[in-house]
């Protein structure tokens, strides 16, 4: 995969690829502060729930630069400050929170002075990326048993190399089939309103050379009625211990035409993905976006002016829906602890 | 209802509210040919299962203004060849050929010369236009009893004012329990990828001051997981025999979802929408439209040049799923004769 949508700039800046510009433009940008990385998490210009674990990580480390010379309790006490401002920038996917604690918790535990404490915090968010890297390649392997030769997979919203640091989660196998020579051929849900499917999934995809073609959303129930879908394949955003996870809006409706048309529906993520603090489904905290992600596409107004919209980025699919969770840890059934 | 999507010009060709445009902006054209009013109807400047059979009635009488003087065996002649050439502007709405096979039924059997002819198929498509606004009112009337007080109504496309020639099919039972004082809300489906979800039905119900919401259309289903949906009204292109029917794209998954959470789920239709002719909706013909209708939003592209794209513009829903057809005669379940 040459898609790289995340990497240190030479002055240690995070460098991301703007994802709110593709496909028309790539656009790249170096993300200095705490403050701009959170704000690049917040507007979708970085996204994917392990992608923004990165991010997170490799955010507080760019911010941190500037404080080498502080003395060691200060540094500390910034560290954790910027980790809670990063931590908020999206309440969804815990791989954030995961990501930053993890920081937080190796920082505290590093012995030596503020210099030692940032190298040790560069080196980790190195290894949170590299291992994110690793869990999309095994998370790709164990998924290929999923995968038959000629296989037409559905998938949603974006869980490609644009949303980890590697191949991706749900599109791992799809990237490894693909490479062995096997057919497979991918439905692109667009995935309203922020088209990550269309945008990205479809970009990435096509860059691949993996056969695919782009549906509306609501086109999904149709293909499966019509016996043109094999196996259904999502990412998450966060696993609750029983199994119950949340995801893109609209996965949850997947899950329930799958499971009537007798289609296999897995969701593929990293282990970090796991929250076993939640019980259940009801318990993750589902962002609100703003209306206007609905009413306005492009730019353009596609709703009468002070028409009320709900924008949920997430829904909730009961574990009893998915037929096996692909992790890194191999095809795997709840209950789960982290 | 003050929205009028269809009239008389001045000078005897259909006027019509190019729905294209709406609503950002309302403008109106005159369609003088049989070409134009095919033209309209393949582009949807005009469309809604209803409303395009009164438009093609009408563009039939605005196109034979100029024969009124050729002989009679020439008029008939070329009535039957411009009905032929309305008739194939969009396959699946079977209200078009009802309609315009009345027009031939009607010119063939009435006496006299060509003006004769032509003043009786102008009183004939007055008459399906005037029986069309009888028949929503009627439908509204039967589907009052499904919309109790304090209902959330589920809606997908525009089946609406400007869907027809009256108050619309699914939501003339808004309409009246709204000027009946009841309180009624309405999640709106985007429906993509021609939005009219967003773009005419939002639109509507805002002009008539009925509390609604926006929704993409993958929200459907979490909404109905919360328990937010009582009853999912939607409209019909064709009904078979045997109650399968045709409506837009993404109806049949919100059937299966009504379904599987025990929320009824209703097709409202005016009875020229049955096609007894056809005994199952596998025979339906569906339209197969462009595909840059899913790639392109407002002018702007949304996924990568040359991205492959199907765009079904119906599925079909068997009739297992409806819990009843609510029509102008009653709700009533299949099997159906016209």
């Amino acid at each position: 995969m040459a898609i790289q949508p995340i990497s240190w700039s030479p002055t240690g800046a995070v460098r991301i690829l703007d994802q709110r510009a593709l496909p028309s433009s790539v656009i790249t940008r170096d993300l200095e502060t705490a403050d701009a990385v959170a704000d690049a998490i917040r507007t979708l210009q970085v996204r994917g729930a392990p992608l923004i674990g990165i991010a997170a990580a490799m955010g507080l480390v760019a911010a941190m630069r500037d404080q080498r010379a502080a003395p060691q309790p200060e540094f500390l006490q910034r560290v954790q400050q910027l980790a809670g401002l990063l931590g908020t920038a999206r309440p969804t996917a815990v791989n954030l929170r995961w990501a930053l604690d993890r920081m937080v918790r190796v920082a505290e535990a590093t012995p030596g002075d503020s210099e030692a404490l940032w190298e040790r915090l560069r080196a980790e968010a190195t290894a949170i990326w590299d291992e994110d890297r690793d869990m999309c390649r095994r998370i790709g392997e164990h998924g290929l048993r999923v995968l038959k030769d000629g296989a037409n997979v559905l998938t949603h919203c974006n869980t490609g190399a644009l949303a980890t640091g590697g191949i991706g989660t749900a599109l791992a196998p799809i990237y490894l089939a693909h490479e062995q020579g096997r057919q497979v051929h991918v439905y692109v849900d667009e995935t309203r309103p922020l088209l990550q499917g269309s945008r990205l999934t479809a970009w990435e995809l096509m860059q691949a050379g993996v056969s695919c073609t782009l549906i509306t959303d609501g086109t999904a129930a149709a293909l499966m009625q019509q016996g043109k879908v094999d196996v259904v394949l999502v990412g998450a955003d966060r696993i609750c211990a029983n199994g119950d996870f949340a995801n893109k809006i609209g996965t949850y409706g997947l899950a329930v035409l799958a499971q009537h048309h007798a289609v296999p529906f897995y969701c593929a993520a990293p282990w970090s993905t796991v929250d076993a603090t939640l019980a259940r489904g009801n318990l993750i905290p589902i962002e609100q976006r703003a209306a206007a992600e609905v009413t306005v596409v492009a730019g353009r107004p596609i709703a009468p002016d002070g028409m009320t919209a709900l924008n949920p980025a997430f829904d909730v699919t009961p574990a009893g829906y998915v037929k096996g969770f692909i992790t890194d840890h191999g095809i795997v059934q709840p209950p789960f602890r982290s």
